[in-house]
């Protein structure tokens, strides 16, 4: 069945509160107070290891997102800071990979350079950050900001960002330590380089004070599907995480973003497309619509309704939950979020829905797809999209946790295997070993003598 | 010998490098690439723990400190970043307090929040911040900033930064989170409190994205001896690091430190003074002494001359190193490692050291305090500082490491066992359980009704 040579399947587990449906906290087997606990991370992880999924991702939001005031009262908005969770986790796992989100409009870049770098070492080669750029207010509040940095600056400091961190975990060369006890050299100073960046938005002398990491650089993702986010990814991203509802689209963006890539100068083999996939699994069709349809069921109609008008922009409040949508905002005024905007508009147009039954869309998936039904259906849908030429992988975003992801490990995972789409085992130690991306050089390593001592 | 009354000694863990001392990476039974190996860690962090420490403390540099070109070559300057070393060693320890040392002059305090939050929920309560204002200008070129902030403007941050992220740690009370599943409550957002705090500084708005954590605010630590550190450290600080020569220097400043914290309204009880102390420890005091020369042996002239320089911001360079200190600088002229320029100054005059004597010691304990000897002689030194009003404990600064530590585990600390000074077994679970500190109330949670909800 399986052939050695067959393109395998790339596969994240997406960590977010106890599922990644928004009353997965009422799911009658999450632990509402997980969130809170490390023993419920511990399991997460070890159960995605115990799958041989490449990486753990984290989402993640820099405020509690309150714009509608039920959030708090009837939603989980508390959500564990990835560098600290991931750090943690590298200490109780040994394979997978660890990939957190940063955002480059709150942070420093030596500080988010050493910290990945730093999860780099520790982990032993498994680190990734996920670029995004923030997208709300309430963020921007919490940073002595009154309103968001509009979109185009702020994928232009994101550009900027991303140059500087990468810049930095270049700084020192592999071989750049020497530990001479000896003749009391620790290193070669012709290996490790100032950086004296001056750009628009920062101003970093370098070098970084820890050495190159096992994967040289941690990898780097990036998910915005705006324009300026595709050429962001195409120029400096090496996994995609996007979000798509139809093959079809999922196809274009594929090809645009490879084709894209390649006239930065890339290969397209150098940047992984790993769209969210939100299963539903059950021991029948009927079993896993039935556990939706319980999912749903709790969901407060309030919630979804703040949800749905968070996605798009506009005060669904009073509004009749099972008519149309009224009028929405031009894309251009969307800042923050903007793909998000177009997917989720595009799918009410599409199939013509309700407000209610699109509330129910975003309650659970939040714009990605949702799949339903037994281990083999689910394993089809993926080798469709896979074989069709629309990804290179998924994020796979449980339902509810752990369990969600249990039987993903436990159901589909064997499924995949059998048809010899995934591994069974790690074959390499670092997340680039997993995902079959190659170490870059150090970019000061083909220079002679630019060092600054 | 020991009554379940009498006092007890707080022990940290200094966490440097190799070893405290300059040239631990030559030392012989010193593994100079342990700094990049995460096994390296969790030998330092589980032999501290079976030691029964109060707590594992990390120090901090936001750079490669390369004033003096010789530093790269000759010295180790690279440093794991604290927030992602000590959350990977929280998975691999039970019981022991994890310090991390980060700057206030380079970070955001909604992101310092969060991650020291998540730290102290993930580790059960075990999480400490030292807080730190930097002191050099290699740092400020990291962060687009051409000049080091000037010393009171970098306090008056401080401050602001400290209640920013105390009030943020606030935020939720204790009991805030309900977890409701039935009524679809999760949390009650009368006890979830916006900060809506405009400072000179900051503008942050909150709640934080995370409850409240298990020691209610991880304990803040405070290493700054200048005036202006001082009174910081009276209004603030739970545990003061500290840096003196002499028995008397040490129960002035005790005394002085716990007289200030009362006119702040606290209890001297509420703030514990921790010297930093560098133990050279022996089979007999003449063995300790041959063990620091050895170390003293390997320590290149120019690496000393440029620590020394570094200390007192002047070129030694080209001085006669047999010959006294040139004039120095006016205290007010320093900016950054104030309470270190006064320090190695008075020492100087004092004793009327030569340059070359004095560079040995900071190459060694870098101002900090020496003792030598048996594990007897050790503990005598300490007992003595203890029990005569100079402090409540201490930082141990292990010449070499793990070799220092494990000496100091086996050796020492057996020794203030059997003296009833230092505990046999943990009795709290959390850090603050350890230092005797009691949980601090949030802030919100005596107001009526000033949610924002």
């Amino acid at each position: 069945m399986s052939t050695p040579e067959q393109r395998q399947l790339r596969l994240g587990a997406f960590l977010f509160q106890v599922g990644h449906h928004v009353a997965s906290w009422r799911y009658p087997d999450t632990d509402a107070q997980g969130i809170l606990q490390h023993a419920f991370y511990e399991h997460f992880a070890q159960t995605a290891e115990r799958g041989k999924f490449d990486m753990i991702f984290l989402a993640d939001t820099l405020a509690v997102v309150d714009r509608f005031k039920t959030n708090i009262k009837h939603t989980v908005t508390v959500r564990p800071e990835p560098i600290t969770l991931l750090s943690y986790l590298a200490g109780v796992t040994e394979h997978i990979g660890l990939a957190a989100t940063v955002s480059t409009s709150y942070h420093e870049p030596y500080n988010l350079a050493r910290e990945f770098s730093c999860l780099d070492h520790l982990s032993g080669g498994r680190a990734a950050w996920n670029v995004v750029t923030s997208g709300r207010d309430e963020e921007a509040h919490n940073f002595s900001q009154d309103r968001h940095l509009a979109h185009d600056k702020r994928y232009e400091r994101a550009r900027e960002f991303v140059d500087v961190v990468t810049s930095l975990w270049d700084s020192w060369e592999d071989d750049a330590i020497v530990a001479d006890k000896e003749n009391g050299i620790f290193a070669d100073p012709n290996k490790v380089h100032e950086l004296n960046h001056r750009g628009e938005f920062f101003a970093v002398r370098g070098p970084l004070n820890l050495p190159r990491s096992p994967q040289g650089r941690p990898v780097v993702i990036q998910a915005g599907a705006s324009e300026t986010g595709k050429h962001l990814a195409a120029e400096t991203a090496e996994v995609v995480f996007t979000a798509w509802q139809t093959l079809e689209e999922a196809q274009l963006f594929y090809r645009s973003v490879k084709e894209l890539a390649v006239t930065y100068g890339r290969s397209p083999d150098d940047i992984l497309i790993m769209p969210g996939i939100f299963p539903v699994i059950g021991a029948t069709e009927e079993e896993a619509r039935e556990k939706e349809a319980l999912l749903q069921s709790q969901v407060l109609p309030a919630v979804g309704l703040s949800m749905l008008s968070a996605s798009l922009n506009v005060d669904l409040t009073g509004y009749p939950l099972d008519g149309p949508l009224p009028d929405l905002p031009e894309l251009q005024q969307v800042n923050g979020g903007k793909s998000r905007f177009q997917l989720v508009s595009d799918m009410a147009r599409r199939e013509g829905l309700t407000i209610r039954q699109l509330m129910y869309r975003v309650t659970g998936a939040r714009g990605h797809r949702t799949i339903y039904g037994t281990p083999v259906q689910i394993a089809d849908q993926l080798e469709e999209w896979f074989k069709g030429g629309a990804c290179d992988g998924f994020n796979i975003m449980p339902p509810y946790l752990p369990g969600g992801l249990e039987e993903f490990v436990d159901l589909v995972i064997p499924e995949l295997q059998r048809r010899g789409l995934f591994r069974t085992e790690y074959e390499g130690t670092t997340l680039r070993d997993h995902l079959g991306l190659s170490k870059p050089q150090s970019r000061f390593q083909k220079a002679e003598s630019v060092s600054g001592y």
